[in-house]
């Protein structure tokens, strides 16, 4: 792949997504707050939002009059303009999420996935019986759908046409699953991994159009990051980027499902802090637990009691001990100006871990990369990569539009 | 710093960068040649063309006639059009090179530095004296210098305006080395890291444009690395990415001179490459060689021997496994088209230190992102900090001459 050249319409297409951005952040605005929100002149504010008012997806909400002026139009997005799905395949589950083109969510569903069958078709069917119920939750049709964003769990690799999906643990290299999806279903789709669909939802809804780099770290039972530069997720030579999670912490150390020893995950996934655990307590009752959700909850539990137990207070110690040294590794090589906790296990420990984890970071990042980082809990909630697979799906229709120029290879 | 907004002035900034690039990797070409190499139009091509004619960088030096057409004319850069200095200041020497403007190398002096002074005032002098040396060595005068380069061994940070230098060994943090060069040279300066300075001189001598992505990893006493995405050196929220050197291998492992344990630098450095040696043979010889470059030299001819000294060869070994292991992370993370090893390491062991490193690194890197992935030797020889740095203060002078939008924080 050669240096991708930008073009003019590139510039074009990013004022639109600034302005689209603002419209979200701010629920509303007029021409002038938006030309304020984005830094973009008010000429331009004013052609884009001219655009995206032809294309009905910002309407006229109102009319505002401050101090002695005219009154000024308020804008919004208009939700009413179709509805997006955005699904989160795991090993385990399908969860579908349904928003309106404002990006708010109607209903939602979790279809369980027999983890035992490995076939492509199998998975494919409980997509599509996930979304047909989620459809059906929110009242409405499948042709209402602008598009569905499809969050894989493995590598989804290469460039448009050439596109492979590799779920390690269904040996799906080759298959192909997506034409299997296309059949399936008559909707533009668009397919990412989940830690670049994490990343675009903290790029719309979150951070990452307010700071000029980020890192959005996935806490589960696997770990990764995505990387934001300049406001575009970096997807690397083929769409790799940010398996931090398989990078080392300790050579020769723990081995990690992935093949690999001493991977980041196998410290900091779900199942490694259970590993540090049964290190510290060998005969610890939630060395036993099964799922890694209820594992990390009971952790949570354990730690809010008003005497914690002694081996569950070192176990997070340790987590952050390592997770901020995982971190550090990150901020020398990236040197962001933020990193941001994502995923279950930050959501059920990260207020917990946080100090732990920024202090470590302090402590080994090189002098000069933390003054001014900020290491946070992410605001986003509840299934972000549905979300932001929503969003790609969102890009991916504009883009057909002719309003965005597309920088994902991942259509289909 | 929020997200670097692109204008229609970068597009046309890169599009003189490319014919640039062009014109230098070619030696001289025709604006059809131009535009085949680069992508642009021949339109754009022939404005570019126009513009650096004009401003002097550029010379018709000739025509060719290719089979029945009209003759076209061969373009070329003009070394004529002034001078650059690049600097490359260690904590042991100043290295000074003088190149015309076309970069051919005209004269170069290294004058040593006594690492006992710490001053910013000793380093300056060395520098001044340095240069005047090389200028005097290359037959030329101040007064034809369009600007100088200098490389300093640390963290050079912020923005213009806020800029601090932090060199670890000096105790500089917070001097104003900045100011007291900027007082004794009456020249355009700019100053960067070697780190940034030697993917510099990848992007504009080397692989760089060529590739959407590619890390250089610079080993010498230090170990680090420039990250190069789309054409451009990523920088940083505080200018220090690339600090791969201290990201972990070994999480609690070897002490390193930055404080943190465990460090890339502390077993791939030269002199963690001695102490793998130390543990493998404590005794052996070339561990008691007191400088790090004759030690790395000693061990290249050592392997070099008809039958090699069998410590020797593990050390090497080892050192394959740890580089290989290290790189993976790298490759996990920013998933590059290519790594290209540089720097006197690189040069003295590279080619038998390559094959058992990029076999550590496809066992170790996670799946598919090795399959298209080149690990080579840096074709760019010589001083890479301080060619790297002739061509920023190129790229400086082009910016002030309205010709190229300036992406570096750095210019004084
Ligand atoms: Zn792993
Ligand atoms: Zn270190």
């Amino acid at each position: 792949m050669a240096v991708r050249k930008r073009s003019s319409r590139d510039i074009r297409s990013e004022s639109r997504l600034d302005v689209l951005h603002a419209l979200l952040a701010q629920g509303g605005a007029t021409r002038n707050q938006l030309a304020r929100g984005t830094g973009l002149s008010l000429a331009t504010v004013a052609t884009v939002v001219s655009e995206l008012l032809a294309e009905g997806l910002v309407a006229e909400t109102g009319s505002s009059t401050s101090g002695v002026g005219r009154p000024t139009t308020t804008l919004a997005i208009r939700g009413e303009r179709g509805i997006l799905a955005g699904v989160d395949v795991a090993e385990t589950y399908v969860s579908t999420h349904v928003f309106d083109a404002a990006l708010t969510e109607l209903a939602c569903t979790d279809v369980p996935l027999d983890e035992r069958v490995e076939s492509a078709d199998h998975v494919v069917e409980g997509l599509v019986r996930s979304l047909d119920e989620a459809l059906e939750a929110a009242g409405r049709a499948r042709s209402e759908l602008l598009g569905v964003g499809v969050a894989l769990p493995g590598l989804v690799q290469g460039r448009a046409g050439t596109m492979s999906v590799v779920v390690p643990a269904w040996h799906w290299r080759g298959v192909g699953v997506l034409d299997l999806l296309r059949r399936r279903l008559d909707v533009p789709i668009v397919v990412e991994n989940p830690l670049k669909a994490i990343a675009t939802a903290e790029l719309w809804l979150g951070e990452g159009r307010r700071v000029a780099s980020m890192v959005t770290v996935n806490l589960g039972t696997g770990v990764g990051v995505g990387i934001v530069l300049d406001g575009t997720v970096l997807r690397g030579a083929t769409n790799s980027a940010g398996e931090w999670g398989h990078s080392l912490l300790v050579h020769e150390g723990r081995a990690c499902r992935c093949g690999r020893r001493g991977c980041v995950e196998a410290y900091v996934g779900a199942p490694g802090i259970q590993q540090t655990l049964r290190e510290i307590a060998p005969d610890h009752p939630l060395t036993g637990t099964q799922l890694q959700r209820d594992f990390i909850g009971a952790l949570g539990a354990a730690l809010a009691a008003p005497d914690p137990d002694p081996a569950v207070v070192r176990t997070l110690e340790r987590t952050a001990t390592y997770l901020g040294a995982a971190i550090a590794d990150l901020v020398a090589i990236i040197n962001p100006e933020r990193v941001m906790l994502t995923g279950w296990t930050a959501w059920a420990l990260g207020d917990r871990l946080l100090p732990g984890t920024h202090a470590e970071v302090r402590a080994q990042a090189p002098r000069g990369t933390t003054a001014d980082l900020t290491v946070g809990i992410s605001t986003v909630r509840g299934n972000s990569a549905a979300i932001g697979m929503a969003t790609l799906a969102l890009e991916r229709f504009l883009g057909d539009a002719g309003l965005l120029t597309t920088r994902s290879p991942l259509a289909l």
